[in-house]
């Protein structure tokens, strides 16, 4: 269990408790967010045209905010869903044992169109870091009938390495749009929609729940997201350059690298222990910047991986040219040693001492 | 010029002057042992049979005994050459300018075998950690008949890239292995070991050398080197994975990275202090241990950055595989980012405070 807390002004560790009555004005004010951005994102043609990329060059358009209020319902439905699990014996179990289902459903079909966007740029961004040209990355001058150089030219490799993933993930992206625009379409997701709604009126509390404490269940998230993070390695990865990141980076296996799980899993836990806080706090949720900066590396370390991932897969592209291939190894290596940078970057934000920030 | 000294015990920056005759005992002891070196290495079979590889496993057999001579005459000829440099203003000009080129000709064509053969060692062993597999490599399994599995497996590729390393790794050494017999057994190398033998007995100091002071030449040389590292981008290189080293990792240059000059610009540098330290406390040089540290974190940089441009090198093989291209741009970012790490590790050595060792 807990064996330090984060943050000695957290009301976890204070002496005055916390009633139901916070936890249903924050699924209240969460649900009216997501209802809100649900009708955002209708005005601003969320409901067809063409997918947005992730990149902001796009100006400031209706399918820039389309994207914005996408993320906005991602991040409420996030928001519900782990404040349901969290805070689960004050709800009505079976509204919400069978609410968190739909919302993890509904928030991941969402959330796939921007991640294959991000995905992208990030690889094309570290394409060209590694081409050393400060200008655009040249994708474009790898057409079909480009081909390498009799001694095989790199900058050809990894120009037709960017056009075969830009290829590869703009059509995953694409994929992804047409599923989230079928998933609002659906009646699944009215289900959804009109449970929502009730929430934003209506909060299903136990009748013990007006004056039971908040405290307990949001220590044991706190617990659970401690335990977690001294299950991890971080003494190898608060030692630079340890190469452990890559060591599977040429193993057989295809899957996601087992190493990864337990960090994606801290990611997870953090993010609970995160909404669980605001629940606590309300409005005047002070920022915890220990956390935000351990969050931000988690999120760097799931991109990167996937990344790396993405580069691994297009490098088994069928008759792919070997400067095309030569350019994924190096890419899937660049984004291996991200995730290494990652796991560094969030030890050596977790190792700082918990500051009171009020 | 130099702005710190890199150790208060260094006589440079010491009251009492140190004369020629510490110069002259120092040749003459480094000649001795390149004229015993030479001999063992004849006794041991230096003169012709198999090019020997670097690993230990191989025993203590003529062969290992053959390597180790080399490494000693190497070593000697490395120290000889240096001092005649750092020390030139008390040395016969007209000899000791004709000698260091002989000097330099005769090490660095003894020093390129065995440097194949620990690159090729290097790159191996970097593929089987990549490979995940704690045991051995088993490059002999890539034979001319193993193909790839319909998605590309990958263990395949790293077992194909060891095999075509080894191939052009192993053929560039038996070359050198020829052309150090070859340049043993010419007249070119027996004026070398004939000049050798008369410093043995006579060193040819200038007629002012008896009294001059040894410590300015000394601390000319040291502070060459600290101008050099004053000019290396520490900055960077102190914060880890700062990416730096990768940079040009897919640019169409194949030169070697421009980038790493400065950096093997600063290994000769320290070398050469080191020797002009040797001759100024003679037998009593003490073990400088944050020299040393930073003289090793060089010697990774320019192995891990040779080895990297051997795995490029390789990629450029025409018609090779896919799977073995991208196991190569695998393992050619892995090599950089060791560069990278052992630039962290020098400045890491090079910030320590200079500590009195005596």
């Amino acid at each position: 269990m807990a064996q330090q807390h984060l943050d000695p002004t957290d009301p976890t560790a204070q002496a005055v408790p916390v009633s139901g009555d916070a936890l249903a004005g924050y699924l209240r004010a969460q649900a009216t967010e997501f209802l809100r951005s649900l009708r955002l994102h209708r005005e601003t043609g969320g409901g067809g045209g063409t997918p947005a990329r992730a990149s902001s060059s796009v100006g400031e358009n209706g399918s820039d905010r389309s994207v914005d209020a996408a993320r906005a319902l991602r991040r409420s439905a996030r928001r519900i869903s782990g404040s349901l699990h969290t805070y689960r014996p004050l709800l009505d179990p079976d509204w919400s044992e069978g609410m968190r289902p739909e919302l993890a459903w509904l928030s991941g079909t969402l959330a796939r169109e921007h991640a294959y966007s991000a995905r992208l740029e990030r690889l094309l961004g570290a394409l060209n870091r590694l081409s050393g040209s400060g200008s655009g990355f040249p994708a474009q001058a790898a057409g079909p009938g480009a081909s390498a150089a009799p001694k095989g030219n790199l900058t050809i490799g990894a120009a037709k390495a960017g056009a075969l993933l830009d290829r590869q993930l703009t059509l995953a992206r694409t994929r992804a749009h047409s599923a989230a625009l079928q998933a609002l379409g659906s009646s699944r997701f009215h289900a959804v929609a009109d449970s929502v709604a009730v929430l934003a009126s209506e909060v299903p509390l136990t009748p013990a729940a007006a004056t039971a404490d908040l405290r307990p269940p949001a220590a044991a998230a706190e617990g659970r997201l401690l335990d977690a993070v001294a299950a991890l390695p971080l003494l190898t990865a608060g030692h630079p350059y340890n190469a452990e990141a890559l060591v599977h980076g040429l193993s057989a296996d295809t899957a996601p690298q087992p190493q990864d799980a337990p960090w994606h899993q801290v990611r997870l836990l953090l993010r609970l222990h995160r909404y669980a806080r605001e629940v606590l706090y309300g409005e005047e949720c002070p920022v915890d910047v220990r956390l935000l900066g351990a969050g931000q590396a988690l999120n760097q370390h799931r991109d990167a991986a996937e990344a790396a991932s993405a580069a691994a897969s297009a490098a088994r592209t069928p008759r792919i040219a070997p400067a095309t291939a030569y350019a994924l190894g190096v890419l899937h290596a660049d984004q291996r040693h991200e995730v290494e940078a990652a796991r560094f970057a969030f030890q050596q934000s977790w190792q700082k001492e918990a500051v009171p920030t009020l």
